[in-house]
Parts: structure tokens; sequence; C-alpha cells
């Protein structure tokens, strides 16, 4: 995974213990894709005041993750629901034969609903 | 949900982010059902000062929560997890319909595992 993916998905769960200036500082940087010149000038501070302050903020993510490790479990959680969503996929393809009780479809498409809201929780 | 049953929910997430003394004091209170005098005096220090502890560190997980919202998530994606295994359980109960695919069963014990992974991840 790249550095810059990484830093997204740890301000998606850590951003809202940075200050709100940190987190929009990284969110500009990392998400929004502007330069440190072009932060500095937004927040009317230094080039050298931003990078100070994104790198803080990054240090600040990067111990609470290896600490809490939260990122990660979402993780693993999503490549599990990816894969229940793919079963139940194939289960439904398969539900369609004459005499398959309704059960079975019904349930393949409600766990591919779940899944879903699984992977993007 | 108890307070209790809700501090040690917390403790599970929130937990490495306290100091071991910390972390232990609640631990025996919450998980292990110690009183404030027991605590004192396995670690030498007065009741009052384990209260004051232990109350900070509580106060310290709440506020995580209320910030970041991970030990809901968690709970929410622990839900659907619990609803996937019970539909997964059903298409197996049905899956030896006349010509049912194999992919049927073999899917939803598969999809079983990973909602019971899921659930106590």
């Amino acid at each position: 995974m790249s550095k810059n993916l990484e830093i997204s998905l740890l301000l998606d769960f850590y951003g809202d213990m940075l200050t709100e200036k940190q987190r929009n500082m990284v969110d500009y940087y990392y998400n929004d894709d502007l330069s440190l010149s072009e932060i500095a000038e937004n927040e009317g501070i230094s080039r050298q005041g931003v990078r100070d302050s994104i790198k803080r903020a990054e240090a600040q993510m990067l111990e609470m993750e290896d600490r809490l490790g939260l990122a990660k479990r979402f993780r693993v959680m999503s490549a599990d629901a990816q894969e229940i969503y793919q079963l139940a996929q194939t289960i439904r393809q398969y539900s369609d034969y004459p005499g398959a009780p309704r059960e079975v479809g019904e349930g393949a498409a409600r766990i591919m609903a779940l899944a879903d809201m699984l992977q993007k929780a």
C-alpha cells in the first residue's frame, strides 16, 4: 500500500483525534492533492509550518494505529466481507435451478446486501 | 447495555492508549471484579488513588469513543455478521434439494466460518 493511501485510511479512522486545523491540512495534502505551498497560502502560515503540522499529525495517527491496530482490524473484516459477497453471489447464481427452495436465493441476496454494507462500514 | 459491559468493551478497543498501570486497574475492577480496596492493596496505593485512576481512564476512553466511534462501528459490523451467519445456516439446511450444486452447501459453510470470525474480530 502506498504511503498516501495509508495516511488517507488512517485519517478516516483517527482524524477526529487531531485538531480541526491539522485534520484539514492532512486532508488537503493527501486527499485533495494540494501542494504544501498552496495549503500555506490558504491557511496564512509558512510552508514549513504546514509541513511540520502534517508530519506531527501523521506521527500521531501512526502511533495510534501502532497501539490500537483498528484500521488493520477493519481491513481484515472488509476482506472477509468481500469473500462472503462473492460466495453469496455464486450461491445466488445457482439458486434459480428448478426445485431450488426460495430461501436459498433470498438468503443469498440478503447476504450480498449485508456484505456490501460491511465492506463500506 | 450496562455501564460495566460498556467499559469492558471500550477497554478492548482503546485500552492500549492507557498507561499499563491504568489499564491493569480498569481490568481488575471491571473484568476481574476486584474491589477498589483489593486493587489498592495489590498496587500499594490508596483506595482513592485507585478510584481516581480508574475514573480518569474511563473518561479518556469515553472521550475517544465519542470522537472516533470505532467501538460502535464494530458493534454494528458484528450484528451484521451475526445475521449473515444465520442466513447462511438456513441456506445450508436447504442446500440438499434435488439437483443442488455442491457450491451452494459448501459456499454456505464457508460463509458461516467467515461470519463467525467477523463476529469475534
